[in-house]
């Protein structure tokens, strides 16, 4: 099987997505607070691109809660940032939010168009990859883009890993871009110190810096919720098996 | 010293290139070439982005010769595509080249506003990171961008293993940001198979089936020619001494 990385939201991904099978991943933090929140009982998370239009959903959704953040921190006005604890089930239970992220959302946006898009994190990674050998004997599957949002249009370590992590665990009959294989290299370096590594990574860093430690903690942890959101009619919703 | 490693050509780079030394690679095949026609006797190449900003500019500089490619093959009417064994002495021999490339011309001028502008890429390697140690001692560097041109707007792994090399041969005492750190790490796994690894790339496996071998060959040898590209009022041009 195919198995494309890219490193970026701003990457151009049409016209090549249409039968491919598209995983985003943020882990710092769109991805992990999504599923997260799905998790907590949201209903659905509908990802915007700007203020502007995450106003104006508002208005056309009765009762959704606005989420996001620009620059790492909450929006002024907003009901939650973009950290997964302020995802509560008190608060998200029921509800579906509107949510924009610097780089998350605008990736899940851009790969809209493909026939299937899943959201990753290491939160969620066994359950995505059962989910992608599931969907196989399904149905033909042309190749997987594993699409990381990336920081501010630049190459994201932590999502990189993440990554990594889903190739070696697919196992070793794929074809790999570029990116890809440095993924599954680098995620086999950082393995043993998985923590550390994303701790380091700049986005880490700049976390670290604005008080956002538990975060970036409980987003490198592997495993802990068995979600697979997807991008349904522009919602992202907790499908129970992969289309 | 501060390093960062941007992937793409479409990485933005301002504000924050002012007062930087960057050094731009496309190791398949732009900067190869340049410093390859520059090792031939070419006067200066002046890099553009269009056909059109080509095709004008030549009516600006009588006797100017055209290079470049779209899709890797020569442009119709070119002088010579982008292969470095298209710039031989006999033909580039104190003459100036206009060229266009998809993905190094663009990398050069989305960084023409930085300080200092360098071309890099394996055959002048060795005489970048010495030139480096020798501007170091002249002026106070804020920081070093290393900005691979990548391909088509993705990660190119020949570029960042490029960038790789430079970074171990800079030393420890580096700051690197999430994409330098990656290029470190990846530079150190392929080093004994580098010719291999570069060949293997999706950009290596691409020129290989156009019946490019010999320039992917060429292109992936270390420090042969102890040249060190600037650009200067537009032109790369073989600077001896770096500014």
């Amino acid at each position: 099987m195919r198995v494309e990385v890219l490193a970026t939201a701003g990457t151009p991904v049409l016209p090549y997505l249409e039968d491919k099978l598209v995983i985003v991943i943020d882990v710092l933090r769109a991805t992990s607070t999504m599923v997260t929140a799905l998790a907590n009982g949201c209903q659905a998370i509908i990802p915007v691109l700007t203020l502007e239009e995450a106003l104006k959903k508002r208005l056309e959704i009765p009762g959704a809660l606005l989420g996001g953040e620009r620059r790492a921190m909450q929006i002024e006005g907003f009901d939650m940032g973009n950290s997964p604890f302020d995802y509560a089930p008190e608060k998200v239970g029921g509800k579906r939010v509107i949510m924009t992220t610097t780089n998350g959302t605008r990736a899940i946006r851009a790969a809209a168009e493909a026939k299937a898009v899943w959201m990753a994190c290491f939160l969620n990674l066994d359950s995505i990859v059962e989910a992608i050998y599931r969907l196989k004997q399904r149905v033909l599957l042309e190749g997987i883009v594993i699409f990381c949002a990336g920081t501010e249009d630049r190459f994201d370590l932590p999502d990189t890993l993440c990554a990594g992590m889903i190739i070696e665990e697919l196992g070793s009959d794929l074809q790999l871009n570029d990116l890809g294989e440095a993924a599954r290299v680098l995620y086999k370096i950082a393995k043993p110190n998985l923590m550390e590594a994303i701790e380091q990574s700049d986005h880490g860093q700049r976390l670290l810096e604005l008080g956002f430690k538990k975060d970036v903690i409980y987003c490198a942890t592997a495993n802990i919720l068995p979600i697979v959101p997807a991008l349904v009619n522009g919602e992202v919703i907790w499908q129970i098996e992969g289309r």
